[in-house]
């Protein structure tokens, strides 16, 4: 990638550095020779109207193609929704998005839907911030490699969201990629190709279950992280906003609820590959003291019983503390039980203990009335701790997370 | 199940028909037998302190079974949260639960959570009503299938769900399942047994393997329909709950983003056991008159064009009304797309969709602004139209009724 189209994700004010082109497709070729003769050599380009319409938009975007190598400008788009970087306070985007809060998840999105409305929704339905996001549209030009080696050198990104119909230059993809998931999760969410590819995928089963397989291996062995579902490009981002990345696939969990213990441990052993391993004994002794003497304390955690003998509060305080020290445990659910009748508690002491045990991840989840959930969301998360409404969501993020680390540390 | 213990299920509220004890577990064996004296034949017991904990309790449960057989009335519990009956407006838990909404949707549950918080999430998360709710607790008597049988037969219920982490006369639950599920879904959440059990199946995987297989084909042969997710056990529940069983699988879906038009294919046909058939050349042709022409318009449907072109409203209700009456189709799931930039359309023309074509549901999602889909959610639910606020939801939800209906038509 060439320093002025870095100069142009990076939204670098001083200059004219960067053309925004809402016209016409007709009129794209025209504005981007007119451009490179003031010199103007980055450029975004929103229209649509090219191949991936008609016959006539293919050969447009050939014509396109042939004006950017003549002039040697950088293009982003066509057909993209454009990009934004939230440390420059700068948006390419034609679409109102309102104040981004700054943050540290990066996303590469070959879809214009993610930089549009499914930031509307982590902009007014979550609490974390991002810091970059690149509308890839056609990618004449700019391509998803060079988006991701940006991301990799770049220290306002933690970690790199992917949503991918195509690849541009797949080999150097992957190489990029195998290198920065050392240090940074690449979370990746492949869609089935065009509308056209999903439709041929439907009567093609054979083909495209026999090219998912190559690209499944080849996505491992980068050490990039599948998901399969577009709601995981945010909700495992709020976990890793806010948290680090799990150290293994170790997890415990408190809740108040017998059936909830036994069902998600089904899960978390059968579907989620997270083991629920037996606590150290000096935990379980902590656990043991803080419960009533009928209930043998072990992993997962019967909170309840502690609960109404010394208030959900301490039971959870403490149940939290002794986990969270456990050198068996990377990562720790509690399931907070809140109702009017069971009463709520602040819930300072989840914070302050995400504070002082900075190095595993907490994820809150909850059972009860949707009046305290919400107000526990919006007291919890903007303090740095990350809250999923279903209780089966946390584990499911972790089962991601828990693949990034293993991708991570891979010989 | 006797004719009292049918009186208390039903909360006949004249004459003493019915005990709620509520002592300590070694008080309960002398109040039944007082109860017996004077005439009292059904009874529940709520405390816990049986076999359940310790070797006591075991004791202890030996001798309440004992007064059981001995005096001839009918128990629900031990330590059981109770049962509801929104019908005659009785409720047998000690929890504090609120006005329990009436609905057609019946839950059977091995876990005292369920018929508390787990409930108080429903009143006070989701829209739609309940018409009975039994916690079995230890069932020493009135047991699952006893219960499976009474709402088999019960005008107020539509659908029953049931969660399970053991059953007390297998052959007889699913003697009865093989029954009711030709007329009512049945769907169903097996726990990994006790906490015990999933420890144990942590330790030995392939006896619960084994296991599992074999729980499997009897509940599948007994037409039952599984599922994983506790939260499932609400989720479908709130689309039965207003909508019809779908016919079949085949699904037709309308999204303002080409991305999740093919992530939701690839998620239909690799993991939901969804078919997005092609439609009806008329509906197809209908599709595209209120299309701009550079879309070919198919199943999944690419609606935002039409929707810049017509407005959202217009796009949506002839889209979705072209689909409804398509015969290739079972269920349709639009996802609307509300931000203040793109306008939020009225959305009764989904509810007159609705009522005018009631033989198939129709499932809401969303992309957008959080404020905008709960406005949609308040107002939609209550007047019948089920809305999932993660793309993903519908089609899960989907997945699982396509297969109570094959459960309900199999030969």
């Amino acid at each position: 990638m060439g320093m002025k189209a870095y100069r142009s994700i990076q939204g670098l004010p001083e200059g004219i550095d960067l053309a925004i082109i809402i016209l016409p497709a007709k009129s794209n070729i025209q504005a981007i020779r007119e451009c490179a003769a003031r010199g103007i050599g980055a450029i975004v380009l929103a229209a649509g109207g090219f191949a991936e319409v008609d016959r006539e938009g293919e050969v447009l975007q050939e014509e396109l193609l042939k004006a950017i190598a003549e002039t040697g400008v950088r293009v982003i788009g066509p057909n993209t929704s454009g990009h934004t970087s939230t440390p420059h306070n700068f948006t390419s985007s034609f679409f109102p998005l309102g104040k981004i809060p700054r943050g540290n998840i990066s996303y590469i999105a070959q879809t214009g839907n993610f930089a549009t409305h499914t930031m509307r929704y982590i902009i007014t339905g979550e609490n974390f911030g991002v810091a970059r996001v690149v509308g890839l549209g056609n990618k004449v030009d700019v391509d998803e490699s060079e988006i991701l080696e940006y991301y990799a050198g770049d220290p306002e990104t933690k970690a790199i969201f992917v949503y991918l119909e195509s690849f541009k230059r797949p080999r150097c993809f992957l190489d990029i990629a195998c290198e920065v998931t050392r240090t940074k999760p690449v979370i990746f969410l492949k869609g089935g190709g065009t509308a056209e590819g999903a439709q041929a995928a439907v009567a093609h089963t054979a083909a495209l279950a026999s090219d998912e397989r190559v690209i499944d291996g080849a996505l491992k062995q980068a050490g990039i992280t599948r998901v399969y579902k577009y709601s995981h490009l945010f909700l495992a981002a709020k976990a890793l906003a806010v948290m680090p990345l799990p150290r293994g696939n170790r997890v415990s969990f408190l809740a108040p609820s017998g059936a909830m213990l036994v069902i998600l441990t089904d899960l978390c052993r059968q579907r989620w590959g997270l083991e629920v391993p037996a606590l150290e004994e000096p935990t379980r002794q902590r656990l043991q003291e803080i419960s009533p003497p009928y209930i043998r304390m072990r992993n997962p955690v019967d909170i309840w019983p502690s609960a109404i003998v010394h208030g959900a509060e301490f039971a959870y305080r403490e149940g939290m503390e002794a986990i969270l020290k456990d050198t068996n445990i990377d990562a720790v659910v509690p399931i907070l039980m809140l109702t009017d009748d069971t009463g709520v508690p602040p819930l300072d002491f989840i914070v302050e203990l995400a504070t002082r045990y900075p190095e595993k991840p907490i994820y809150v989840s909850f059972s009860g009335e949707k009046k305290h959930m919400e107000a526990a969301k919006a007291f919890l998360e903007p303090r740095g701790v990350p809250t999923f409404p279903l209780i089966e969501e946390p584990f499911e993020v972790l089962s991601i997370l828990a693949r990034s680390r293993q991708a991570m540390e891979r010989p």
